[in-house]
């Protein structure tokens, strides 16, 4: 197994989605075609180990020492899977991934065997902010979930945020989320 | 494909859990291996679906109409990621599923590459309540994660409910959940 550019997953999947059906106003105009100047938006591919993936994905979290061989375990599983759909925002002269967020179908039995989506590290790089780059990527993804059939998708995000996502649609519920910490 | 008692995942998983490492008081005693009169706690197999799963399912939300080509599709890709994990309760006497939980498996390239746990759809029949059996299947799902090496597990709740999972170690935090529903 070797770093390349094969897709995480089908990018004519970003290709053909309907940019009209997006409900949120970008000013100037960007779109998943033409995200920015010497911008590009994709799939995660594997060489992108070597374009500060995990550089970027440490501002968000802790990351820890990964080597070649687990992230491309891990890609690998998470393509098999067909279940995984993380897009990344390309700085192409840089070489650079500046953006990345994660979409995850989650199988269920009911409503009809339905798929539900889950939104996960969501995260623009701290100097390359301001573009509306993260509203991109969360554009993107919500109209991809509803191109994957999702009956709904959900995230957890920080209280000063829920504006944010509020303008794609999502609303704050009853529900409440708890989290059972093991490990860091 | 046909209805049978091949497992989603390893009964070995379920039958090695370390019961000494949960810290929940049950009184009278159960435990995985005991879990009553009558009952036995296992994986989902596909012969489930003639035994009441889905009438279960309705208890908790709505299920809609399901075939079992349907059925056995989703199982069987579920079953393929290694990545859900469906305890049942069985009625062995009346052949029926008395309760249900699920583990599912997220990955992720933060935390080294880590393993997340999240639970869904637990569910007990309401005239088999009382009998601690939902206790048994989050004590159960809580201990598996951990053996999975999940670095966290998390669920979602009614703000009713959270009492219940903080007994498992389960704590509500800051993150906000947030739904985005496209259709029922």
């Amino acid at each position: 197994m070797t770093l390349d550019d094969t897709p995480m997953f089908d990018p004519t999947l970003l290709k053909d989605l309907d940019w009209n059906q997006n409900t949120v106003k970008f000013t100037p105009d960007v779109s998943p075609s033409s995200p920015g100047e010497g911008l590009v938006l994709r799939p995660l591919c594997t060489v992108d180990f070597n374009r500060g993936l995990f550089d970027l994905l440490s501002q968000l979290t802790k990351v820890g020492e990964v080597t070649t061989e687990q992230f491309l375990k891990k890609f690998e599983h998470m393509k098999q899977t067909g279940d995984y759909y993380i897009v990344v925002i390309e700085d192409t002269k840089l070489e650079q991934i500046i953006g990345s967020a994660t979409l995850l179908i989650e199988h269920k039995f009911i409503h009809s065997c339905a798929k539900r989506g889950r939104i996960e590290e969501v995260i623009v790089r701290d100097e390359c902010r301001g573009k509306q780059l993260g509203k991109l990527l969360i554009a993107v993804l919500t109209l991809l979930s509803k191109k994957l059939n999702c009956y709904k998708t959900t995230l957890e995000c920080l209280p000063k945020n829920t504006a944010f996502y509020e303008k794609f649609g999502f609303k704050v519920g009853e529900d409440v989320y708890m989290q059972n910490r093991f490990f860091d």
